[in-house]
């Protein structure tokens, strides 16, 4: 098994956009290709990340079209559909293309179109991840994080403020990533203020619906300064799952496919979370945030909170999380986030994010499926 | 990169099913566990080829849910989609996963149920493959199957008996198979006087509609016989593709990916087409079982249809093709095939085929993606 290093990412503006899937991926795919110098290169494989392309835009086969659309034919293509960690699936599969020798050089694209739909469809789209018996009950994705954030506030005494800054973070950090879907900050008092959707957790704790693309360009390490000067060394990348069925998880608090996949990643970079400097979780409510800062080792299980008062995870604190804004105010196209965390935490090590560059030479990121039932981490290091 | 094995297989029945896509999909993998003998094993991960579980029955996220299923968690698991060549590609991306050391053990699964919705619908489903400027301006799966057959038929000669023979002999060979959808012969006459779909091709030349579900155990080859007593050895193992707009390619009835992906496997095996003893081919429609046998390098080009005449590819000639029945008699889950067709590859290898057995140490299988723009080709040997 050989390193493996990024040297390119693309990606495309967020939010509500003209273009198609396949368009969309291919814009990000070029700037990738450009950003890595590879433009004239033969590519062994593309994956792409994306959830429901057929139920959004009656569209499959998505993955050869756009092997088509950039001609980097012969490459091998192929959809990875790992619902909302569909982006760190492609990336981690891209991964193990290079790692296995099959490929020299892989393309990792994730990327969504979801405003083509009604968000009432949207909504049910989404919801077809879940256990059909649960979700035949009434359990709805919304409802289950209703309920998470109900069991964690009472168990931990965490204060809504305190949860609610998560968004107030991520927004701030997203008012200065021009890709970002919101690029405006928010109060306290509007996130405490908006419309309750599934008590404690209000309209502002939760990601919006959005259309883009992110891809990111892997070669092996020892090649990669032969494209780029500053690569990215992949120093760990794993994925676990646990339980589909939320009711059968003993504790509603804990994501163990989090802890299962950074416990392998960990091992692999030879790295513990009090190494990280940098981290892109997924907010999909602002409460996932604190729990996956928990699951990683970085908090104690029931304190990550606490760095929300203090503001050790803000840009300027201790280890800044979601510089790129998140979930929340980057917007969550979802096969495209697990991709976008890539790009972001390659930037920041890069030192290329401008007006939100935090000082970090290793970084992570953790891309969840599903209600937690499926998480890909990465720990990528400057080299 | 290392050596990876095969230690067992399971398949479902073909055909219509009550159950869904998940049910098939587990009672096809914990078949492969018990047959490999891992029931009680630790898997690094799950890769579920299928096409269109989110049109065909409102499911997204299948491979957490099968992985919940069967209880294979911490596996990480992911849908692979590639159109009906999912199951090829779960397949492929599941040897990475072993030959980069990634994972000790690895499931395949590829399945398919299209019987939820009607034929009509099903047709529009599968369609959703095409490239859309194309399929915009009528041009369907259906028509560009007749033009090729057109194009082959005139330049090379073959007479249409020739191309039905196909049909006559897939459909010999599912008679003997337990699993197959059309487990009866047909006459040469039947086929010829089946309602014109395509013309020159008719009704008995194209694949069915089918629910069923095949899956594949894979370890590093120097440990596959502390499992079972006869492994078998992927000896290569490669994708490709070619331009998904169908107008672009120079010649209809070459299947550049197939040319790319099966130079590339044999490459790796260190084999040619003429090590080659049995074979499942991607016959969606008659002809195309002909021209893979071609680009494939079995045959020359325009003289492949020669083999049905003399009888070379059926089970008593020199290179038997589509033992199983291939997708003409045995039936087409989409994202089932390419997994099932190594699972026929495998048990002609260990000599379990009963009444269809043939005499072979190495074998290939050819899975095909859209109209042909995208093939997964591997070559399998006994060990």
């Amino acid at each position: 098994m050989r390193d493996v290093a990024i040297i390119g990412v693309g990606l495309t503006k967020f939010g509500k956009r003209e273009e198609n899937v396949i368009q969309l991926m291919a814009e990000a795919s070029i700037e990738a290709l450009r950003d890595s110098r590879t433009a004239n290169e033969d590519f062994g494989v593309v994956f792409v990340g994306n959830m429901a392309s057929g139920e959004f835009e009656g569209k499959s086969g998505i993955a050869n079209a756009l092997v088509s659309e950039i001609s980097l034919e012969p490459a091998f293509a192929s959809k990875i559909e790992n619902t909302s960690g569909s982006g760190g699936a492609a990336f981690y599969v891209a991964w193990m293309s290079v790692a296995s020798g099959q490929s020299e050089l892989a393309l990792a694209v994730g990327g969504e179109k979801m405003t083509s739909v009604s968000t009432e469809r949207a909504t049910d789209i989404i919801a077809s991840l879940t256990h059909a018996e649960e979700y035949g009950q009434g359990a709805t994705l919304l409802s289950f994080a209703g309920l998470t954030a109900r069991h964690y506030t009472e168990r931990y005494g965490a204060p809504k403020e305190a949860i609610a800054k998560v968004a107030v973070k991520n927004h701030e950090n997203g008012y200065l990533n021009p890709n970002a879907q919101f690029q405006k900050p928010i109060t306290l008092e509007q996130v405490l203020t908006s419309p309750i959707i599934a008590d404690p957790l209000r309209l502002y704790d939760f990601c919006p619906i959005t259309d883009g693309a992110a891809a990111i360009v892997l070669v092996p390490a020892e090649r990669a300064r032969s494209f780029v000067e500053k690569p990215v060394r992949i120093g760990g990348v794993a994925g676990a799952t646990s339980t589909h069925v939320v009711h059968e998880r003993e504790d509603l608090t804990v994501l163990d496919a989090v802890r299962r996949a950074s416990d392998k990643a960990y091992k692999m970079a030879g790295k513990g979370p009090k190494d990280i400097q940098v981290a892109e979780l997924h907010d999909m409510f602002t409460l996932m945030e604190i729990i996956q800062s928990e699951d990683l080792g970085f908090f104690r299980k029931g304190e990550g909170w606490k760095a929300l008062e203090s503001g050790e995870t803000t840009r300027r604190g201790a280890l800044p999380i979601n510089t790129s804004g998140g979930l929340k105010a980057k917007g969550h196209p979802i096969g495209a986030t697990g991709t976008a965390q890539v790009a972001e935490i390659t930037q920041q090590l890069q030192g290329r994010c401008g007006a939100r560059q935090v000082k970090a030479e290793v970084g992570l990121t953790c891309n969840v499926a599903g209600f937690g039932n499926n998480s890909v981490v990465s720990i990528l290091e400057r080299m």
